[in-house]
């Protein structure tokens, strides 16, 4: 374990909430902290400078996806993902483990890793714990993840029993092989992953277990993978009691305020999702009064702007009016306004629960926020 | 005409070429100025702030695409283009008049205007000259133009002649419609449009006639629609000359350096194109050697900038590797910042092209830049 990897400024003392801050290579970065998905190498739509702006501190990228196209050895050439991308702040990426996962009648999962064919022209791939780690070494990630094995929602526990096997044992060869990067000047960080999928026995196993492999971090995997929000809280809560206070905790592929607010309720500090920048896409805005729907025809002569409350530059800017017309004529910079304002939304979002951790009011700020988006009063 | 509307700064002394200053009501355009095309209130794949960034002064929209969505009312009630839009700079909107009569089937000419079919439901609509001046009041246009009557490259003289006959008359009708909205406080100029197709005799009249016209500015339409390059420049020529030198004048539809340095030469102060950030999207990048189309293998490891000469943030920024990648994976930031390249490059090859005008060196300038831009050797 790194010493004073992650500090822990401030636990709110109605919930299991706290801030703190994580030292990266490319820079610290507060939390609790929602980390927008640049799953190629971009998030969709915007900028590094947009980004910037905003103040994210850290975003994603994806092993498979890159490791696919341009490939890894370019990104390395390049001289790794933040030089290649023009990013300065940190990079997340995460095994590929759940992409290959999801290719279910292309790929085969062995015991020494997973075999695959591509997407793009059917080529045959393979990963095991160890290459995913060198990819992520290729790529310079700030903190990578260990290859894992996941599991889907309601599925035997046989499968789930193997899955979690797996996961572990590659947990250790991937730490394992990540030390030998390290001693060669390597300075990411690798997050080996809890896995057990909805059988507490395999939950509690799997959290103690990755507990006990010494990282500076972990993240939490198997959860929002088509469970009801309840089973996802009530799970997430089981998990994290077995797992160590000190250490940053990061619940994979979850991006809804409810989901956020969830999340740090429960004591998690990093969350991740495409769902912001993707329902940007279809025209989707956040409100703080609930999901604005832009096609609407009841926008086509509002003037006013998305959300007052908001204080991005789309929200200073343009009206709901024009939005609507950009969105319906698909031009690109609907796209582009659309993301942006969703990314500050959550951003600011974050800021204020940080605020809210800090004066002990976290539990009160979620109810109020809750109440206000659940009202889709604008 | 407008007392100092147009101002002629220096005339350089190795051909027609000018530069020039023109006064409108949000703020001077300098001339020679080539103008991007925001068709249906913005330009794809770019912010205003981008197009602020780079220095334009005035950009395009079409009546046509936005009378059909969002409807001029809607436009107007945003308090005009400039406000809906955010742009704070000049509009030239065109009439639409080209569009419709693309619609060739899906449209019928008569003395009084032309009817034709909305391409989005299939409506019945009806442009006259002076609905047509209505509408770009509406929108709040700095430039209007007339509706006029467009004929293809190597039609029937007949043709010719019947599109020339009522492009002439509605210009009449069009400048009288403009002359009352003038009276009531609207402050944007009306632009009458030369045709006569590909014949001299029809260009002569047509360009005298427009020119006895009285108005402040004047456009030359009907080129650049399918005839080879030097049909274009022996044409665009040839209408000039019967052309009062103190009008500024405006040739449509060209945006290639080779065709912009051209209408330099022959004394056009104003162009405009969609292509530069079309084939952006296509992942074609302007290069003082050449077009470099991104997609090339060559460039996989390419970690140079696009154009070392370049000084846009893109080539301050981004290897060809990277353009390349997010090219080929279809990410929006390709758009984006191909999109921002290809205009900065026009801009600021037209800061050149003023500079040596200015310097009487223009032909010397143009000589050179197509020999290195033809030369490919990047």
């Amino acid at each position: 374990m790194i010493e004073n990897f992650f500090e822990i400024h401030h636990g709110s003392k109605d919930s299991r909430a706290r801030t703190g801050v994580i030292h990266l290579p490319h820079g610290d970065v507060q939390t609790p902290v929602f980390m927008p998905v640049g799953t190629k190498g971009t998030v969709k739509a915007l900028t590094k400078d947009d980004l910037e702006e905003i103040g994210f501190e850290i975003i994603l990228a994806n092993t498979y996806h890159l490791y696919l196209r341009p490939g890894a050895d370019i990104v390395c050439e390049a001289g790794g993902l933040h030089q290649f991308a023009k990013w300065s702040r940190n990079f997340l990426t995460d095994s590929g483990g759940f992409q290959v996962w999801s290719l279910s009648n292309l790929r085969k999962i062995e015991n020494d890793g997973i075999a695959f064919r591509s997407t793009i022209d059917g080529s045959k791939h393979f990963f095991s714990p160890e290459n995913v780690v060198q990819t992520q070494v290729k790529l310079n990630s700030d903190i990578q993840m260990q290859l894992d094995v996941c599991s889907g929602y309601g599925v035997e526990r046989r499968e789930a029993e193997r899955a979690l096997r797996l996961s572990s044992d590659w947990a250790v060869r991937a730490i394992k092989e990540w030390k030998n990067h390290t001693e060669s000047g390597y300075r990411g960080i690798l997050f080996p992953i809890v896995q057990g999928n909805f059988f507490d026995d395999l939950r509690k196993e799997s959290a103690e277990f990755v507990d006990s492999l010494g990282t500076s971090g972990l993240a939490i995997g198997g959860l929002s993978v088509g469970e009801p929000e309840e089973v996802f809280v009530e799970k997430l809560n089981y998990t994290v009691q077995f797992l160590s206070k000190s250490k940053p905790k990061y619940v994979m592929g979850i991006g809804t305020p409810e989901y956020i607010l969830e999340a740090v309720s429960s004591g998690i500090d990093m969350f991740d999702c495409v769902q912001p920048t993707r329902i940007a896409r279809h025209g989707l805005y956040f409100h703080h009064k609930g999901m604005l729907s832009i096609k609407q025809k009841r926008f086509e002569r509002d003037f006013s702007v998305i959300d007052s409350e908001c204080g991005c530059k789309v929200c200073r800017t343009y009206s709901r009016a024009y939005l609507r017309h950009i969105f319906r004529e698909q031009e690109i910079l609907s796209s582009m306004l659309a993301s942006y304002h969703n990314l500050y939304f959550l951003h600011s979002m974050i800021l204020d629960i940080r605020k809210a951790i800090e004066s002990d009011s976290f539990e009160l700020y979620k109810k109020n926020f809750l109440e206000a988006f659940h009202s889709g009063a604008f």
